[in-house]
């Protein structure tokens, strides 16, 4: 694969400082840039590499457009620059968001290696004798014939798309996805290997025994548009509601939804987080690896939580919430997390020492 | 799916006070509920609800049961009720469980909407040309000969049932399900998708280059009757003992299981938990998500382990137990973990003061 | 199976004490050997269990050796031991390192008992009509032409091996397991059930509406040799750099590796473990069950981070690291976690306290 900076220019806008027939083939972090390569800077804190990168083009702001062809980025950069006065200047693409640029660019890039793929899929299952009467299902996968996958999803190898289940236009199951009874994917979707839909919700009551008698998950899942999907993440259907992933949500590998959850448009969930069920997550939050938010729980619009952290009641007022264990060495960690244990008494004992100060502050009879 | 009251309480008992003739479609919240639904009070909190839902029979307790038709239930449920005198009030199932009864209706309800959906099954498997011996096997599962699946067990698209291994009569492998060599699941068992029994355990050795040597797992797994496992959890095969699921355990999705672990019978394990080699939990245990317990540990019956904790020694008395730092605004967190860093050597400084206000208590020479 | 001593002891070394014609059938943990059972004494501490144990034979080192004969080993083992005079002594492997010999053993022990498993693989393969040319392939798999398996990996049943992935000599990848295009599996791997390898990274960029767009992901990951992956682990494809897994790295159940990520050679993960994207782990590293490690950090070699800890910056020094949360009784606990949130306060409070004893010092005027 290799394009011009006239062909990626033209694709994708901005504006071009250099030759627009400089011949690229591949993308690359500065420091690791070819004169082959694009690059891209991300954040004004990398601004030094201007200097020194090899890359054959670079994408950057306006801002940051002119430290390229200066010899010293020193007062931006807070490092030393030195001049390599021997280095060919890379030719620039100037658009006020480079990184949003290069995700597009990431996009347009591996359209062009795929060289349409899907299709590429469709001709080859119908050369094939096992195709399926829609040729981007993989034959090895078993739907259902009540199943609804549009024509222009596709569904690669080993899915299994059960009865009523719903797919929507250019969706894409990666391999060993199952989307269960009546759940509904929408369009544009991506969903990674070994994702669940619709498994049972974790719903039991006691009986008189203290046995588990098992509730039946009667609802679904809807998932909204453009939402991808993270590798072996699982989402559960409702018990009596479904549980629903609105559009352009986020969720990365190894994530347990649980029953009856609503995640909000555009929120990202990092991986390993659990959502236990009946949970409310509202639109444009994140949510960092491995938290923990617990049931019945409402999270407002524009919530972060930190990483590993675990909430435990509502959180009404967006912002950033946090509630790990700082790490220390662990002889260290072992003496604060002893005394933590006594933290509530120390409290007592502060108060005890106050009282003592503030009766000797008294005057003298 | 309808049914009538006359049908559901001779099924499932319970004292019906309205008309037996009152048809319903659907099982929904007391607060989502239309004139066609059933719904249930399962706990008096929610009692307020009952003044204004739409629901066409509601599932109480005897206790609960007057306030529907009360016009009032401030008193009870802490909130100012408005009489509703225009609605039709709900017809009631009294029983002394509401909830359990709704587990046991969820279940009767889902039975009904699959419309003996094991025997249909069954009978396209037997109408296809690709069927397996055992119709309840689904073609593409890839069943060793030499594994044993009773004749009523039910084996969904895509499993991989190994060599030796065994299924019980009445389990269901929803799907993308492995049972790995020599493994057995017991009776009445449902496991989800994605679900893997009798991976190798971790267990390693280190040589003298502090390279790992692989120790085999020669031992496997062993799950009693009645046990529900979720979407993608693991449970490892033993390195010389066997595994051993109890009867009536119930694990959530994302669940790791390390090797010869033992988890008593009836206990309930969340989401997202991890369970470290050779522990031991008793029975009726639950375990929130989230949750790691440590290995070679050993967890009393009746122990609670609250959500995200970590469980560092056996526990040996019933209680509940947690660990896990309070979730807080990212400004406010960053101070106290700060702080917390340094706790051993404010408690110190605590001794210290507690020193010198004794040192000024004594008398004067 | 079963082997003799003299089998044994001819194929792994040691220097047997006893005779070579014991007959064993099982390997057994101390407590649980019967006589025709071979065990091992890991550590020191369980040396009084030499005293009762009924083993036919024991692997020990120099040391413990003799205690094996003596009649007790209460100066060793700190447990009062009752001479068994009845019990006939069992056979003795002295070898230095026990734990390491029984790893040894169990390798040889688990290739007997498959009776050369992939040669009937291939066997029963060859005589199948639905044979792959490779009959180590399992015919349910889905290998992509453009892929290569080398001629002695063993593929089993319902994998995915994407265009361009390699799979390097003797690796051996159990059922269910994905891996994705262009991405490199080395020699002599083992990848349980479930595992995806060559998942997209989790990466996006805002756009003006805060949406987020997807960056491709166009590099791949790569994995060299001796490497074991557990049941439903995921590694996702890098978005420019490969994720690379070093020669001999151990990964347990249900771990997250994110994209850009690199893990030394010989370093070990414990099952649930989050690394997020862009993470560098030294060589002969060790993280503990369900810890999570943050993006962009770089771990020296020989770090060990205990479970469920977060690493939130990157460690230069070797050693043990924590920061989790200690476990206490929930009554307990609550408190102590409440004073945690006014931590910041506490020691505000501790300061003014030392201000004021310091003022009293002060001789007066």
């Amino acid at each position: 694969m290799q394009a011009t900076l006239a062909e990626i220019v033209q694709a994708l806008g901005g504006k071009l400082q250099g030759s627009p027939d400089t011949v690229l083939t591949c993308i690359m972090p500065l420091s690791l840039a070819t004169p082959q390569a694009l690059s891209f800077l991300s954040h004004a804190r990398y601004a030094h590499e201007l200097q020194t990168t090899q890359a054959g083009a670079v994408i950057v702001s306006p801002e940051s457009a002119p430290l390229v062809h200066s010899s010293d980025v020193a007062g931006v950069a807070g490092v030393a620059g030195v001049a390599h006065l021997s280095r060919p200047k890379p030719a620039l693409i100037v658009t006020p968001e480079p990184y949003l640029y290069y995700a597009r660019l990431s996009q347009w890039w591996a359209a062009r290696i795929r060289e349409n793929d899907h299709a590429r899929v469709a001709r080859e299952a119908v050369a094939g004798s096992a195709a399926h009467p829609n040729p981007l299902i993989h034959p090895s996968s078993v739907v259902h014939p009540e199943a609804r996958v549009a024509a222009s999803a596709r569904v690669g190898p080993l899915c299994v798309i059960e009865r009523g289940a719903v797919v929507g236009e250019g969706s894409w199951l990666k391999s060993h996805v199952t989307v269960g009874e009546r759940c509904e994917v929408g369009r544009d979707c991506i969903l990674h290997a070994g994702v669940v839909i619709g498994a049972d919700g974790f719903g039991f009551a006691l009986d008189a025994h203290q046995h588990w008698v098992k509730i039946e998950q009667l609802a679904a899942v809807r998932i909204g548009n453009g939402v991808e999907i993270g590798a072996n993440t699982c989402i559960d259907r409702g018990a009596l509601i479904d549980t629903v992933i609105e559009d352009g949500v986020k969720l990365d590998n190894l994530i347990q939804i649980g029953h009856n959850v609503r995640i909000g448009a555009h929120s990202a969930l990092a991986g390993c987080v659990g959502v236990a069920g009946s949970a409310t997550i509202g639109q444009h939050c994140t949510v960092g690896g491995g938290a923990v938010i617990l049931g019945h729980l409402s999270l407002a619009d524009s919530v972060h939580i930190s990483a590993a952290s675990v909430v435990t009641r509502s959180i009404a007022v967006a912002g950033q919430y946090s509630g790990f264990f700082p790490l220390d060495e662990n002889a260290h960690w072992e003496k604060n997390a002893a005394a933590l244990k006594q933290l509530h008494r120390l409290r007592q004992r502060i108060l005890t020492l106050e009282r003592e100060n503030a009766s000797r502050k008294e005057p003298p009879a």
